[in-house]
């Protein structure tokens, strides 16, 4: 199925972007984004685990979801593998939860995800369940995660939405839309609720390098949505900060600190840099799973260096001169000091964050 | 001839980058970096209008080289048109003169440099010189902007040199290379200079979006002149200038307003204000025919926007979403507020620039 301005793709809405169908985990396959849209089927842990290394799935929250339904996938194969034996299962299942673990270092959503299935199963173990039943329970609690994170996202959105104005031209980066997350979006939810509260709105999306996910990813699904978006490069963001263009400047995270710092795509820091110093509000939109309590402040937070052929090709083409090194972090580190609000499912939460924040740090469901 | 890791390329240095040959003008084309090292011969006024509008030429400095080549190649042809008749050379000549003119708006080197050459062929005329040695006239005057762009470039990076320390990493975004200019470099030539001078030296080199001049082409010609380079992408720069990884930021420079402010190839601001919050020096090394005594400050200075074509795809690929649009602005200004000292033929002139810039504004041969 080829996307195109002239045919609509059809796609419900929030986005299928992780699913299961068939005993398989179903994604989106988010490379071969804008061109086609396809899917990827993930039938084992190693097929899984590659397509959130490749970035088939990618962002955090989606990162999560397709980490739930992995567990119920990793519980299935292994009661294949050895029968109706939880206790022969246990260790079959654990390999599995480290190896989908071990996939990407920085969104702390993996984590809690694998935190929170991996301590269903556990707890069902003890209390004596049958294999069946654990398994079932894992997909349930799968498709609950990803139900949860969409309600989550409606939620932020329509607080989110409240902070723009009606025609507001939003700047954003990456995508922090429904392909990142259960389907809804974390930034560009904002922009889907505004729109949905009966808003116009115009976005300009940061073509985000090396991977192009604002170019490829954000700009078609608000094509999609039938919303307005200019794409640009990442570099050229300062300057329409400085045209006065911009109303507000929302992005998604991949890991907010206790003390408000927060990670997010490569490009981040400095466009909050610039929005602050051009007096444009920069706000972060993510929901309580994202915050991390056991992470003080941004220096504590893991980031992923990425190979660096994502520098020196785009695709299969050559763009940096032989013999040239390149060096490619994935993420960088938005200091508190310079976010003006957090968009959460729990509201606006604004500085000082050490107060604000609590309600996001204490949710239940936290890992430990 | 095909460049890779393993053949040195065997070029000459300073970098032949636009030359004369049998009664045509010669670049390297530099659209075909670093895969290919060609050369464009240009044996008429719309070839030579259309590689500077592709940038097979680009860089402030060698625009200016070439537009002073073409107006000696447009003498010729006018003569073969109409025979060795001044008068009706003359219109012939202005209209090609228009025509390199409108090629770019933003580098005020191009204008400088035809009205250096035309003024030469218009003073020549009155004073009843013969119409081959007007053609020889403007064909010296070229070889001559480019040898005194080659001497200023040396007498620009033997003053900046200083300003490095042995072992010193600098970070450059675009590029301001032998390949920009008459074949030294400004941004770059310091690194050759300071590389002359015995010093050890590692460079980061921004990729620089859209066209990549900084993966292509800074990286093609440092590989090719031996010194280590590592490209990242635009917006990673923020975070190697945080990480305290970074002794100076060196970039060219397009225009130079009369105030300092300095338009240069889009990204440059952010990086200015980046260096700034980090306390990192923050350098632009241009030629004195870079400053514009007629422009008092940036917003003065017409940011040209090319084809959004150019964020729609990477060489024949489309990489954004069907139905987005795309803005790409080519320069942006950068307030002479972030810059800390200017490297010029001149020596290094820091603020206040009221009164240091007055040798650059004031140079002979400079346009009225």
């Amino acid at each position: 199925m080829t996307n195109s301005s002239d045919t609509k793709p059809g796609l419900p809405f929030p986005f299928p972007v992780v699913a299961w169908d068939q005993g398989e985990v179903v994604l989106i396959d988010q490379t071969l984004l804008p061109d086609e849209l396809a899917y990827r089927r993930c039938g084992d842990i190693p097929t899984l685990c590659q397509a959130i290394i490749e970035l088939a799935v990618r962002g955090a929250p989606a990162i999560g979801v397709a980490a739930a339904y992995g567990l119920a996938l990793a519980w299935n194969l292994a009661r294949r593998e050895v029968g109706d034996d939880n206790e022969r299962i246990w260790p079959i299942f654990q390999k599995h939860r480290a190896e989908l673990a071990a996939t990407r270092p920085t969104a702390v959503n993996l984590f809690w995800a694998l935190d929170r299935c991996g301590g269903l199963a556990e707890q069902m173990i003890a209390g004596g369940a049958a294999t069946e039943a654990i398994g079932a329970a894992l997909l349930a609690d799968a498709a609950a995660v990803r139900e949860e994170d969409v309600a989550m996202c409606r939620a932020m959105g329509e607080a989110g939405a409240e902070l723009l104005p009606d025609f507001a031209t939003v700047l954003t980066h990456c995508n922090a839309g429904g392909l990142a997350t259960g389907g809804y979006g974390t930034a560009i939810g904002v922009i889907y609720a505004a729109k949905a509260a009966g808003k116009t709105l115009h976005v300009f999306a940061d073509e985000t390098r090396p991977l192009l996910q604002g170019a490829r990813l954000t700009a078609w699904e608000l094509v999609d949505q039938g919303i307005d978006v200019t794409v640009l490069c990442d570099s050229a963001a300062a300057t329409v900060l400085r045209q006065g263009k911009i109303d507000a400047v929302i992005t998604g995270s991949d890991r907010v600190a206790a003390n408000g710092d927060a990670a997010n795509k490569i490009g981040t820091y400095p466009l909050a840099v610039l929005a602050h110093r051009h007096d444009v509000p920069f706000y972060i939109a993510a929901p309580a799973s994202t915050f991390d309590p056991d992470t003080p402040d941004g220096d504590g937070i893991e980031i992923e260096e990425r190979d660096p052929a994502e520098v020196h090709h785009w695709r299969a083409e050559r763009t940096t001169a032989v013999g040239a090194k390149a060096w490619n972090p994935a993420f960088d580190v938005t200091p508190a000091s310079l976010i003006t609000a957090f968009i959460t499912e729990h509201g606006v939460l604004r500085p000082p964050f050490g107060k604000s924040l609590a309600p996001v740090l204490a949710r239940p469901g936290k890992p430990a």
